[in-house]
């Protein structure tokens, strides 16, 4: 067993370090807001730390699960970041869903310290956290992808090395481009279906069995055609992804013409005041609305 | 068994009217080009017809499988169309995919002639037809669609009826609408995979684990790397289907804006040659070609 640490207690975070705790690890955590490291603390034992710095003490795995790469910037850097606190020979493991160059300037940054980085964005969401059955995509050596492999195994399904440095942000920005025009073909075709008159269930039924079958066509139709946007991926958050994909691909040069506009369509899923709405909400930009009255 | 009537020994036709055959059903067909018609009586017995309307008389069921709207229209019109030939009582059953509106039309004609009509585009494609494995989506009255079911069963392995005339039609749309855009997100996922320099088979064995999964990701993502498009569903006839649904979404209101845009990047590759390529050659839009010299 492992000494850790867990830098940011979110709705991913907190669970994803409750099951380091249970895995047996020893588990230091800090966050923002302190009321919520104590709660964690209170539920799962282990300590809690002033500072990242103080958390990275002593630790052999720093684990981060921040917002974006600003929130990064600000828990690794300066006086009270982990670089001030991380041992030589630690790894330093970010699980925020980030840009591929902040996690080769960490890498950088950590190999000065003589430790290691992995760049390990999740996805399966708040339920993959709660269940310990994340997919972790990672980049760095695979050195040190071999020591903390096991230790993310607490909470990770599948967990792979993608490639160096970056590897698994890239990998995650594939999944969300892949997933962003996907959702707006469902959605265009459920609303057809609805203004068609058609039987929408039985419409599932008969297409979910060929060639336009998806994993959102099996999880959302039904819940897109009543409306149901309560839960699961919010569309604020695809959005913060989808700015880092195209931010990408305009270095890269791969063109993204759909994944542009469905970014835009999810800002109009933001003005209605859906961004903490799942992605499937995307049907809500063509359903017919009540005609303004007075 | 039944005394039936294939018309159209299309690549889909000439598979599907064998199938009724090898089931039993004693078949007449008729193609345009009569030596295919000739060969597939070699093939698989039964009698060859002169005329649409020939191979109709004293059918129970009559089966079309032609290209287009107009095509329908010729085989079933005038003085050699089916329904001069077509028996009161017999079953018309229209295996082309093709509009809402000609499969109304049609069923109003057969009424007239004391017949009943079934619209029944199929999926599954070539392989499909080949194997007798086709998804069948059905358009019309119970009474009819229950005395046509066994028959079709023939060469379907879901055969089902989804409500009144046109709403087979209907559902062959929505399936369609639901392939084009997931298509070109897929694209635009693979291809950004490959400039952003990493390992493509190892990033489908992990994303296709999660919510980005498609029966296309599975069943496209390698061949759509590699730029094998010579198999499939042909870009040619996604248009003509594509070109159907945008066309009653004019009418019933639905928003289709990635759906109209993805059938204006298949003009792309009908222009670059791919006319009839597989429906993932989308890819090649994006792909980075040689630059021009000279």
């Amino acid at each position: 067993m492992a000494r850790t640490a867990f830098v940011g207690l979110g709705v991913m975070g907190y669970p994803m370090a409750g099951h380091l705790a249970s895995a047996g690890h020893e588990v230091t955590v800090f966050n923002r807001t302190r009321a919520k490291a104590e709660r964690w603390r209170e539920q799962h034992g282990g300590r809690v730390a002033a500072t990242p710095r103080e958390a990275a003490e002593g630790a052999a795995f720093v684990f981060t699960c921040v917002g974006n790469d600003e929130d990064l910037r600000s828990v690794v850097y300066g006086e009270r970041g982990i670089l001030a606190g991380l041992a030589a020979g630690a790894v330093l493991v970010d699980h925020t869903t980030a840009s591929a160059d902040i996690a080769r300037e960490l890498a950088a940054a950590c190999r000065e310290k003589g430790a290691d980085f992995l760049d390990a964005p999740v996805s399966g969401g708040q339920s993959g956290a709660e269940n310990g059955q994340l997919t972790i995509m990672c980049g760095g050596a695979e050195e040190a992808f071999a020591r903390a492999e096991p230790v993310m195994r607490a909470y990770g399904r599948a967990v792979t090395l993608m490639g160096p440095a970056g590897a698994g942000q890239l990998t995650k920005m594939v999944n969300q481009i892949a997933i962003a025009g996907l959702l707006q073909a469902l959605s265009e075709a459920a609303n057809f279906a609805l203004r068609a008159g058609l039987d929408t269930d039985r419409v599932l039924e008969v297409i979910s069995k060929g060639a336009a079958q998806s994993w959102q066509m099996d999880n959302r139709w039904r819940t897109m055609l009543r409306g149901e946007f309560d839960f699961g991926f919010a569309v604020d958050w695809m959005r913060k992804d989808l700015a880092i994909a195209i931010d990408e691909a305009r270095r890269n040069g791969a063109p993204l013409p759909v994944t542009a506009l469905v970014d835009q369509f999810y800002r109009l899923i933001q003005q209605a005041g859906g961004g903490r709405w799942d992605t499937s909400s995307l049907i809500h930009n063509l359903v017919e609305k009540p005609a303004r009255t007075g």
